[in-house]
């Protein structure tokens, strides 16, 4: 099929940017001797997941049980669900994906660690473990120091449970360059603190987890750091371009799109809003711009609804007619991605492979 | 079932609410001799358009040609695409759906008009069409004037097209009492002025349609109003409250989720973040707020990514622990709902009734 005869809109994944991605990351990880496992939720698709198995990752990352059971379907070695699992019938679930792959889980406190301790003892099953701290975003993990070894030891005394090592998720560190070296300076030294209290403890552990897609290729200067976890790189979005990670030369995904409306001056109206592109907005910016237009990045994605998309021309390099089918980059692929049935892998103009989005509303 | 056996996070539906609110826009527009049309774009389940229907609704509205072909099965006599269907094969596929009910397309543009009629005169299939006017929004629609009256006497002229009125979407109009009465009294002098030039030409519109939820208890006071298309009244949320037209105890909405992690201070982290509340903001406010908290309206949902919520509790009524399960009133339900491939219908703390969102991503 030919990507003219898609209907609209459609979420397209340029298959020659996506594999060099795949290879930059695998490349990285290699070179510095770190081991990659990515987060599958830019992605939810399977058979992306063995793409990036095949292309040197250790393992896959999911957030939900939901998203692990779909993953198991990509052959992954490895499963880490980077998320505390709360609940009887998870824990259930999630025992039975642990029977299938080896499944490792990060938490951050002693009652999500005693349930999952619970279910293994119960379903016969074992998991591995990860202590989560938070080195500066503020959303989950303990505070660096003491706090990490008392959990690490809580972790090593309960049955069912392997302790492999910490995690930790630098979402703040937004920017490469100058600010996002010293922040990357600042996260060594705590993780350097960390490891040097555990070890006084005679605490050694396998796995020291971070990284995400801005700070990506700026992990090998985390001291002590063996595996990272970034989602975005194998698509990239806006917001990467803007984080100085990549450049819009890098973005695999677009959204083709048809103006359905010029009825305004100087605006058109594109048959995409929020329920196609996500509502996100430009990290670190307060002006509206849902995503840049391909055809004429001068146009400003300017508003939403939730199927229409205002594009402001004013400053366009060109004009558009009813009918004209154009692709937009948005601000954040993760978000685009999990209101899709399906993604088209494209390459020369010719839809190459339909992917389904099998872990799509997996929010369980 | 009962409410405490489902995973989180789960999209709830009070049903005690919800048939309270099908029964209280059913009695305001049968009182006012407006003809009902709900936009299904909220809800997506055939089942509740079908409710729509039996308590009063003349018929259905959607914005996709696949939310058209999903609500077929509501059993609606009549459906509104208010949306211009553009390109050869969706065209074909409303055809089809124009076999199995009525179909009418609202529409702006001699080019959608156009091909509209060639797809109706190809499929052997007849529609109805709406010539749609801008009151304010800046979105679609023609400039209200002699544009209106140009576009209604094209698309009588098209062969396979059957005029049917003039439709607007009065989306500008947030907030009831004073403000919003002078927008609706600004509102009715645009549609009158429409309606004369019309009629001096001899068109007379069997259909004027509008409205929206915000507005919807004061369409009797527009003019030449006969049809109302509004969507968030079934549930409601926080948005609808905050414009007015309803309190919270009749939001028919909330989103159970679990307490996963109370590692940070004066905070707790729910297991739903923009995947699961979508990212929409408070309309008409800079504050950063989420949703609100049923157990606590004092906590405030200050921030998400993609799986976490952030509650910050420093004002919050009480405390939680990791897996407590607590309700959130969500901003935007329609941009919820199709983030959920189910919904649960409740009542007295009973899963009645398990809805599939099956118009959730249908997008072409």
């Amino acid at each position: 099929m030919q990507i003219s005869e898609l209907e609209t809109p459609a979420l397209l994944i340029d298959l020659d940017i996506f594999e060099r991605n795949l290879k930059r990351a695998a490349d990285y990880t290699r070179q510095h001797g770190l081991r990659l496992r990515p987060h599958t939720k830019t992605h939810k698709v399977p058979e992306v997941g063995r793409r990036q198995i095949e292309s040197g990752a250790v393992g896959l990352t999911v957030a939900k049980v939901g998203e692990a059971e779909v993953m198991l379907r990509s052959g992954t070695p490895d499963l880490l669900v980077a998320y505390p699992v709360i609940g009887a019938s998870k824990l259930r679930r999630l025992a039975e994906v642990a029977r299938q792959t080896r499944v490792t889980v990060a938490l951050d406190s002693e009652e999500a660690a005693r349930s999952l301790s619970t279910a293994a003892v119960e379903q016969g099953v074992g998991f591995g473990v990860l202590a989560e701290m938070d080195v500066g975003l503020g959303r989950v993990g303990v505070t660096p120091g003491p706090d990490v070894v008392a959990l690490a030891k809580f972790l090593q005394s309960l049955p069912g449970l392997s302790f492999e090592g910490i995690t930790f998720y630098p979402g703040h560190i937004k920017k490469a360059g100058e600010d996002g070296a010293s922040d990357e300076a600042r996260l060594s030294q705590t993780v350097r603190g960390v490891l040097d209290l555990l070890r006084h403890d005679g605490i050694v552990p396998n796995i020291v987890s971070g990284g995400s897609t801005p700070s990506l290729f700026d992990c090998h200067t985390v001291d002590g750091l063996t595996e990272i976890r970034p989602g975005t790189y194998v698509y990239n979005d806006v917001n990467t371009v803007v984080s100085g990670a990549c450049t819009f030369d890098d973005c695999a995904v677009s959204i083709l799109v048809t103006v359905v409306s010029t009825a305004r001056p100087n605006q058109m109206i594109i048959d995409g809003g929020s329920k196609t592109f996500s509502s996100d907005r430009l990290v670190g910016s307060t002006a509206l711009s849902f995503g840049r237009l391909v055809e004429a990045p001068g146009a400003v994605f300017c508003n939403m609804n939730e199927e229409h998309g205002y594009v402001n021309l004013e400053k366009a390099e060109r004009r558009f007619a009813v009918g004209d089918r154009v692709r937009m980059i948005p601000n954040h692929v993760c978000a685009a991605v999990n209101l899709h049935e399906n993604v088209y892998g494209v390459r020369n103009g010719t839809v190459e492979v339909t992917w389904q989005v099998e872990g799509r509303g997996k929010l369980q």
